[in-house]
């Protein structure tokens, strides 16, 4: 992978990546078509990464097809698929990570220790592997964007980071690998997640604009489902993500809900001036 | 420097980097000097880099002459001398931190906890920054060389890690940028860690491979001299830094002593079979 980047990245050609743990829905595939416009060249990853899953986490039972996901990378115009194999990225004596101060003591970090250690040492590895000049991420994992740039930017990773929109079921649900966990059942209650966001942005240009009142709408929302256990719901600085106590200026609304054994999360952008 | 090294690689040039916190002696000009011949760019940098010392280190004292430096660099062959801002490498909210497990957990990582983790972070960033193909670094420094060839195996640098056997004065004493500290009277008490080190090695080829025994030698041949205060010695392996007790294999031998108030290191490789 790297001689091929080395190759591509010699004759004037941009990298441009995507890294995946795979099992594509509509919001992987919204990616990728990003990158299409992006550069030359479209290296996507498909690696579900074991340093981010913590004990008890759903390491072995995440879901994976890689023979549908290469058809569908390849027919959205992936140039290249990389499938790192597990014991050559963690090899024994493996003992390196990177780690930040302060984004990951917000929203998930808080839940899931390992995760964004995790994360953060995937790409740093995945970076220094496809060498790409762009590479691509959801804003359904908000803290996860955030902190790749905070990373990218601290370790001057010659990278330029491109966040994407979540993509949505037609009924709003955003679109997650985990979503194959949920029963008929679970999977009308997963929507109560972004329903009380959007009704968060309603009560916001209703004048409302107290985040403790509008977080407790929506959790009052949530819990009026079955099977739905709150997590966090939190209304915070994008950037910082520390907590805003009055909305005058964008703030990134956060959610997460175990909803039966699945932990879904989802956010929205919410402007006072819209 | 990123777009400098983007052109000089685009030119299928080699890229050889010598990084230094400068206050340059042969020791340097002997890595640079190496450098020239390993690549066709060769980058020095001169950072003294604040994350790796610890509360009550010498950051604020540590010797500085840039302008000698610059000229030192020029004449063994520097084709680029980088001197980075530290406002702009560490800039406020900086979070980010490459952390070894194991590895930092043996000889001047237990007395300088701060040491590992800021060195593995900036010659990460430093990596990212001048894109080389080869990096250079000095074997005095032993722990530094091992820690910075596991990290960059471990995050996937596609650089090529060379060590360089210490430069020493005429009689002995490894060259370092804090000999400066000493006075003339410490200058010959720190002769004893040089000869301590030639000792252990007569002691092996007379026969004795206990490791407690040539530590116990080395000990009270240090002690012996005034104004010393041993703060280790060790016989380890040279990959793991894991203690040894019998020298059946090859070895490495590590000191640090403070003489006055100058910590001061040094190592040698001990060979059974020589």
């Amino acid at each position: 992978m790297q001689e091929h980047s080395n190759r591509v990245r010699h004759l004037g050609k941009t990298i441009v990546f995507v890294p995946t743990m795979g099992f594509f829905h509509k919001g992987h595939l919204s990616l990728i078509n990003e990158g299409r416009k992006l550069g030359d060249e479209l290296v996507v990853s498909i690696f579900v990464n074991p340093v981010q899953f913590g004990p008890g986490e759903d390491f072995e039972s995440y879901p994976r097809d890689i023979d549908r996901d290469i058809g569908l990378a390849q027919k959205e115009g992936a140039n290249i698929i990389f499938i790192p194999d597990k014991k050559e990225l963690y090899p024994q004596r493996f003992q390196t990570h990177v780690n930040l101060k302060e984004l990951p003591n917000h929203l998930c970090g808080l839940s899931r220790p390992a995760l964004f250690s995790g994360v953060a040492t995937i790409i740093t590895k995945l970076f220094n592997i496809v060498k790409p000049h762009v590479a691509i991420f959801g804003k359904k994992d908000y803290q996860q964007l955030v902190i790749i740039r905070q990373m990218a930017f601290d370790l001057n990773f010659d990278v330029k980071i491109v966040g994407v929109s979540t993509a949505r079921e037609p009924d709003g649900l955003a679109m997650s690998s985990r979503n194959s966990y949920l029963t008929d059942k679970q999977r009308v209650y997963a929507l109560s997640i972004c329903k009380s966001l959007k009704k968060a942005q309603e009560l916001l240009e209703s004048g409302i604009n107290d985040a403790a009142k509008i977080i407790e709408s929506a959790s009052k929302l949530i819990k009026s489902y079955p099977e739905t256990v709150i997590d966090y719901i939190a209304i915070c600085d994008p950037e910082t993500l520390v907590d805003i106590k009055r909305i005058d200026r964008q703030a990134l609304m956060a959610i997460a809900v175990k909803v039966g054994n699945t932990r879904l999360i989802d956010n929205i952008m919410l402007n006072p001036n819209t």
